[in-house]
């Protein structure tokens, strides 16, 4: 068995000198560098071109490098091929903070006070009283950041495609429950997997149901947002403003709307970034699971996508 | 006896309303208007003209409009009038929480990602891994401020006169620790009660022993703060940023030069603000306490002036 290493758009460098540290008995390839195809069992992978995954006779596993599949084509892989992903606990610390820091900054006025700051204006305001925030997705990041904006005295709803049961947050789930979960939200935190379902979720009729003065912040995937509709809804005074740290195309274009919108606070997708030694940890363990036909770690259900 | 309320340098009009609503048997007079300076035994009072308190001869209780007694002058009262003061328990919260919103924006980039956002540049960074902050003063706003950062996985340090035993805190006391404490420093909250003792502590001598990106965060008062030291350990890169909320001259005046430097961060004394009506709850029981000769709430010592 060997590895193939097919990850689009990044240096690989440092990946591939800590996973031949990590598996000094396992040979590793860095595609599109792949001696014999039919030695491949395992591929860590993230957005590979389409056609790699037929020349593959012998995948027998998949390890998105990432804590979502989206950069895996799930319906390409033959039904047998395992699929995993990567959970970095401290990925979700990380991801609370992050979304508390900013909901903190919106309530406590900083960028307010930031440009009255610039114009030598002392404008003292009481802070925000607004304070009940949505979370969509209540996944492993969902939930951690649900609790503590909600030990920071927030009132909390989440919202997840099968109801799940969380103390001191307010459950709700599926379609039937989502404009209830959407009413009144004052901050709206994005945590959803991509999925087809998910896709372009964050639109003009979902900023429709939400406060007016409601602060939106995507931290999931850019494809989440129907990004005309955001700057609509801005415009039109629907929504209060946005945090955004993911983008339909990474980096955000050059000429991209967003830069410069007074509404919106753009940040390069650094909310939870994963770090390589765990990563590394975790990819070894599945390969080697893989070599003596054991049971990986962090499987995908293919059918869900997450 | 009547109440004689003498505050200076704002609008008391609805202070006036709400003291008169929650203490319709007193007569209450605001200074200058006074019909019978011998009527007065309680003075709700904040920069009152030194003038005032000797033309007062049977003054029995000075009430500091605020949670520090730095606007009442204990050298020229009376040894046997009593000096209280506020505790708004909410204080404490709202401090501890604009000091950690600061703390986590400069830790996850806040700023260096907004000037980023104005120059359409793309350039994700770890977040900081400095840690360690120091609490100058462990009263009430100190102790819930440390404690809220030690819950954020921040390594906490507090200073005080004298020594306190805080969970999770490691406490330094006096001139003998001060430069211990400070050795090292991340972040530096300036939490002290104004006396003589703490007049001018934020200086040069202080900045040369904290870290070199030392973040200053002075949210006690602006006397606490040697500006012109502040500036030259800003442009000498002894420390690296400050964040004020309090100013030896408020509203900070427009020519002043914290409003233009790079590395400040003004915000209009806004950082804990006290709720006129748990304010007036405790002068109502304070001047019902005096008028029935009975204790009064939240005393202060004369000696060490807090």
């Amino acid at each position: 068995m060997s590895v193939l290493v097919c990850i689009t758009g990044r240096n690989n460098d440092k990946l591939m000198m800590k996973l031949n540290e990590a598996l000094p008995e396992v040979k590793i390839e860095l595609w599109p560098n792949c001696e014999n195809k039919a030695d491949v069992e395992f591929v860590l992978a993230w957005n590979a071109p389409d056609e790699l995954w037929r020349q593959l006779p012998n995948l027998k596993v998949v390890q998105s490098y990432g804590a979502g599949v989206d950069g895996i084509p799930l319906d390409k892989l033959p039904n047998d091929v395992q699929v995993t992903r990567i959970v970095d606990k401290q990925l979700s610390v990380d991801m609370a903070e992050y979304v508390l820091s900013h909901v903190l900054a919106h309530k406590l006025r900083h960028g307010e006070y930031s440009a009255n700051q610039a114009n030598r204006n002392w404008k003292p305001r009481r802070a925000k009283s607004s304070n009940v925030v949505g979370i969509l997705g209540l996944g492993e990041l969902g939930c951690k950041t649900a609790q503590l904006l909600s030990s920071h005295g927030f009132s909390v709803r989440g919202w997840s495609r099968t109801l799940k049961r969380l103390a001191n947050i307010d459950c709700y789930a599926g379609e039937a429950q989502f404009e209830q979960f959407l009413s009144g939200l004052d901050y709206l935190v994005c945590l959803l997997p991509l999925t087809q379902a998910t896709t372009g979720i964050l639109n003009t009729k979902l900023f429709s149901s939400v406060s007016s003065d409601c602060v939106l912040i995507n931290v999931a995937r850019g494809q989440h947002l129907v990004e005309s509709d955001l700057i609509a809804a801005l415009d039109n005074n629907e929504i209060g403003a946005a945090v955004l740290d993911v983008f339909q195309t990474e980096p955000l274009p050059e000429h991209h709307p967003f830069w410069t919108h007074p509404k919106i606070t753009v940040t390069p997708h650094v909310a939870a970034v994963t770090n390589l030694d765990t990563v590394v940890a975790q990819i070894a363990a599945n390969a080697r699971a893989c070599l003596a036909k054991q049971s990986l770690q962090n499987l995908v259900n293919q059918q869900t996508g997450y």
